[in-house]
């Protein structure tokens, strides 16, 4: 079930090439997702590409020959190529030996469930939706929401940067008014990140159920949307900044949260 | 002394452009500063471009219009120009209707002075130098020391992470050699961040003076360099994500401890 493709006119090529455009995506519903470690934890999370492409120099990894033994099993297209066409599909100098085509999963928000969620209003940066998704793992977050109009998560620029945590981390979309009534409908507090609020005082509890809600990077939440927020929290600021990266907020708002909590269920 | 330049074969021109490489930056100890608000921001703090374009469009603001009067009275080369050639120097398709180019400055490590200072080893990725800068900024953070080899803090991308920030923080360089012997003068405690420290008891108070060591994104801090800390904390883990973003941990430190300080001196 192994093919061999040399050529990147190959259609398949071209087909794993488009998935660099939101069109190639949106028409496929496909995600690049590059290199071994990433097909390997997608695997052990039961996720398997569509088509996964691997440079002989991947076969060097007994894990890896596992691996594409199983996938081909499974009626993936599971495609040996060079290098350079590796290079051509991720638009690298130095590719990953291992590219990986996978289906995009959003997953209905009712299906969102655990003691933190994050939710972003209209994010735009894919870089900083990725490492969101990679800080929202790290805190053992159920999943992220995507808020209105916002940057497309499965960019490549966005799959990079969560380095990993595209598998681990829940993605639903939603409207302003769904989130709020889903947050009511689990006893979750809404907790919004604004420089309207007021310092979340340190000896504080956190709410039982809390859902981080951060507004986009040029204007923050709107004024209807912190009405709707059962918690405004400011974070402190010394300098001459008036805020902060927006993934740089998102970790310390989740990491505080979390610290309120007695960090449970941390790794050892 | 205001001139117009209107073709981008201009010598002036094509030096502001070759401040987008390393070498341009090297031959003339110069960065790029992008936009409005960073200029007038930048001569709030008394720094003063070495060369100022704008396009007209800028001249709707008073404050503008009150900084090119000044710039050109302290002999800063202010120079008229074509969004065009604003874009062509800025590599933007809407580029700000001002860009300056400033003398890098890189303060010596002993005039780094104060509670809380940020040191970065090898720090690879100009966008986490450029988050981490913001981030000292609102926590008042006295400086970010640059330590062994890292990316150029003066690079266009770096620049405009900081968001403003590369002129309100200082920034040294230092070996490791020369941060712990500075540490030791200083009677702060060097807290370096690594997975094989402990999680920081959340009761505990922060030393009175301390300098946050980070490690680089692939490979963190090398065993002597943990050695050499006082203190090795662990950022807790829960999810599958070995690791955070580098500028994302380095703010959850740096709020955290901030945050054992009673975020002393944070704006009302």
């Amino acid at each position: 079930m192994v093919h061999v493709i040399t050529s990147a006119a190959n259609p398949l090529i071209k087909r794993m090439k488009s998935l660099h455009t939101k069109k190639g995506r949106s028409e496929t519903g496909l995600f690049l997702a590059e290199g071994a470690r990433l097909a390997l934890e997608a695997a052990e999370l039961n996720f398997w590409p569509e088509t996964l492409l691997y440079a002989p120099a991947a076969l060097a990894r007994p894990q890896m020959r596992s691996l594409l033994e199983q996938t081909a099993a499974r009626g993936v297209r599971t495609v040996e190529t060079s290098e350079s066409i590796l290079a051509q599909v991720s638009k690298r100098d130095n590719p990953q030996t291992v590219i990986g085509a996978y289906r995009q999963l959003i997953t209905p928000l009712e299906n969102v469930d655990g003691d933190m969620i994050v939710a972003l209003e209209g994010v735009r940066d894919p870089g900083n939706f990725g490492t969101i998704m990679r800080t929202a793992d790290s805190v053992g977050a159920a999943g992220v929401v995507l808020v209105g109009e916002t940057c497309d998560p499965f960019s490549v620029e966005a799959v990079r940067a969560t380095m990993g945590s595209i598998f681990a981390v829940k993605i639903a979309r939603a409207s302003f008014e769904q989130l709020t009534a889903f947050a009511k409908a689990r006893g979750a507090a809404l907790i919004g990140a604004s420089l309207k609020g007021a310092v979340f005082d340190a000896d504080q509890p956190a709410p039982k159920r809390a859902i981080v809600l951060m507004g986009n990077e040029q204007s923050g939440l709107s004024a209807a949307q912190e009405n709707a927020c059962d918690l405004l929290v400011k974070l402190p600021m010394r300098g001459r900044a008036d805020s902060l990266n927006l993934g740089v907020a998102t970790g310390i708002m989740l990491y505080d949260l979390w610290r309120r909590r007695g960090y449970d269920g941390a790794h050892a």
